[in-house]
């Protein structure tokens, strides 16, 4: 099934709107056009409503939010949702300082996300209401189990509506009834920066095209880490990995894929 | 003819002014430091209006345009006009939303434009006032051959006094009188984010050192296509390939130019 | 003592809060990665002046400032000055334009820098308090040699309390009482985007992790020199050569350190 589905996302190349942070906004848009996706970018409100009326998904990352961009955020979010478009949430940095767990709590409010996405940190500080993080790393993990972050995961869908995506040394992915756990990936992915923020795309643009969105997101994350491993053998550092990366991306089939993928479920 | 520019683009080292957007800002620095320019980024009024007096050319990219960028990008226009610098626009995306053709309408009333460079939706949006358009691809250039899209670019020509360029799967270059078709370029230039921004960039860098402005722009186009032609021989994925398109243009001669270029006098 | 540095930053791993321009951005987060700092961009102040107090160290980069970042960055500085966080400048253009020229001063008179980095042109308009430079290049580097930029560097970090690091064919850092010069690097640095930014972050990272300032600044400045010249042996082209250097920053030892540093005491 997981494997169809890249071509079907293929197929139908879903114009993805996003509003993210100018760290690694470029690596973004290549990562959808990689997977097989259309990116748009803008943050001007006055642009993102109409944008969020006609694309297939709008993904909202708060990694260089300001007050401005805030403001497009909340309103391009519900734009988004009364068309019935479904919305990445990716709370950079929530937890790490009170601003970002703010405007994550106000974007929760105001705006039905159909998948929320990020590091034990992050989804923790979520579900907590709070975080002892310092920053965006994923330290915390390894003080939970695959089935602790299930259970949390699950519930979190509960309470949100959400899909819900962990993505740590093991990735976790549920609803509130469901629940996978995906094993592909690549350390590597750590040691560059928009590895999160390019899957958070990719999954708007999976969940732009495909209607079971559980499996969409599953799909997603272990396409990802199956091009990351691909990346990790063909680097000679840091900066080959990214560019090979891309590559492992937009050569992504469903025959890779197949042979891949190392989804679990739980 | 068009070979010579290549040295004399490298010779004279023209400062290019951008106000672009902040997905490809950094492709385009890259690419236009490897055709042989000096790129000096800046969206700030206080700071764009004094460079735009110094530069030897200015680039307005209306990628991820806002209410503050696009008060600037009026303020530098301006300035550049007054002191005579050529300026190139980069509609992206116009006549997808209302707010980008708003403001397209309002640059070509307050700022006399050198180039105008864009797919055949935006130009066509130009062109018409309106677009059906749903973002920033070119599908609608499968319905117009080589001949209507010149006709339409030297028409708009007419009626900016701008050197048009229509970029898609064959390039048309025209001002009021004369137009060119450039056939060299990669399908993979449209799978990778940037190809248009990085070349409205590398086109302010021959039209700030050339004089014959139609020719330079003509020359910019079949350069950067030769870039893709030799990146989609190395290329590995689409990664690989953006990385390439730049070594190919660093590489750029007079002899790779004359070899490769494919320009048909219409 | 140089090269045990290395060692010491990947093992501390220090948080370095960049405010940065958006062209390098990228570029400068996957630098303090591959080094072995963990980078964190943001430049609204609700959320900066909170982050400058959890950070190892601050970086402020004028390249694309606008009023709303000039404010923060201000802020930013303050706080990192009140929690005794090392502060490095990078004053990307300054002597180009009345308001980067302007900016400085502000920032200067508001902000205890630990280490200030730029070219020639930039340092030498901070020194005189003005500048003849057209843009952000070196240019002017050919007329000064390696002992009168170091006198200068000697006398503006007395004025300022800052390690001084003047890049360029030689790269000169110093305190007010010593001087080194460092005679790595590639002359293709120049040729790509963000070579300096990305040293100013690195060196954020290096004092971030390191008390013995100078040498910690002498010891980044010449890490990156040495990756620049690894690129260069393995470039097709600036694209790649600039994807090299990421690499070889990432592969950095002590051992790459030790045999290939060219770091003279003057």
């Amino acid at each position: 099934m997981f494997g169809a589905f890249i071509g079907t996302l293929r197929d139908r190349e879903p114009l993805v709107h996003c509003i993210t942070n100018y760290v690694t906004v470029n690596d973004c848009a290549n990562a959808l056009l990689a997977i097989g996706g259309s990116p748009i970018m803008s943050d001007e409100i006055k642009d993102a409503t109409e944008i969020a009326g006609i694309a297939s998904a709008l993904v909202i990352n708060i990694g260089t939010l300001n007050e401005r961009t805030v403001e497009t955020m909340v309103a391009a979010g519900q734009a988004a949702n009364k068309n019935n478009v479904p919305v990445v949430l990716d709370p950079v940095g929530v937890g790490a300082t009170k601003y970002r767990t703010e405007v994550t709590k106000l974007l929760l409010e105001k705006v039905n996300f159909t998948v929320i996405r990020g590091n034990i940190s992050e989804i923790g500080a979520i579900y907590k209401g709070h975080s002892s993080g310092r920053g965006v790393d994923a330290g915390a993990m390894d003080m939970m189990d695959v089935n602790d972050i299930a259970d949390m995961a699950k519930k979190l869908s509960e309470k949100t509506g959400a899909v819900i995506a962990v993505t740590g040394k093991v990735d976790v992915v549920a609803d509130k009834d469901n629940a996978y756990a995906i094993y592909n990936g690549s350390h590597y992915m750590s040691k560059i920066t928009g590895s999160g923020c390019m899957l958070s795309c990719v999954l708007g643009a999976f969940v732009g095209a495909i209607e079971t969105r559980l499996e969409a997101v599953v799909c997603g994350v272990s396409a990802m880490g199956i091009a990351g491993e691909i990346a990790e053998k063909k680097m000679s550092g840091t900066g080959s990995f990214r560019v090979a990366m891309i590559d492992g991306l937009s050569n992504m089939c469903e025959n890779i894929f197949n042979e891949g993928n190392k989804i679990e479920r739980l």
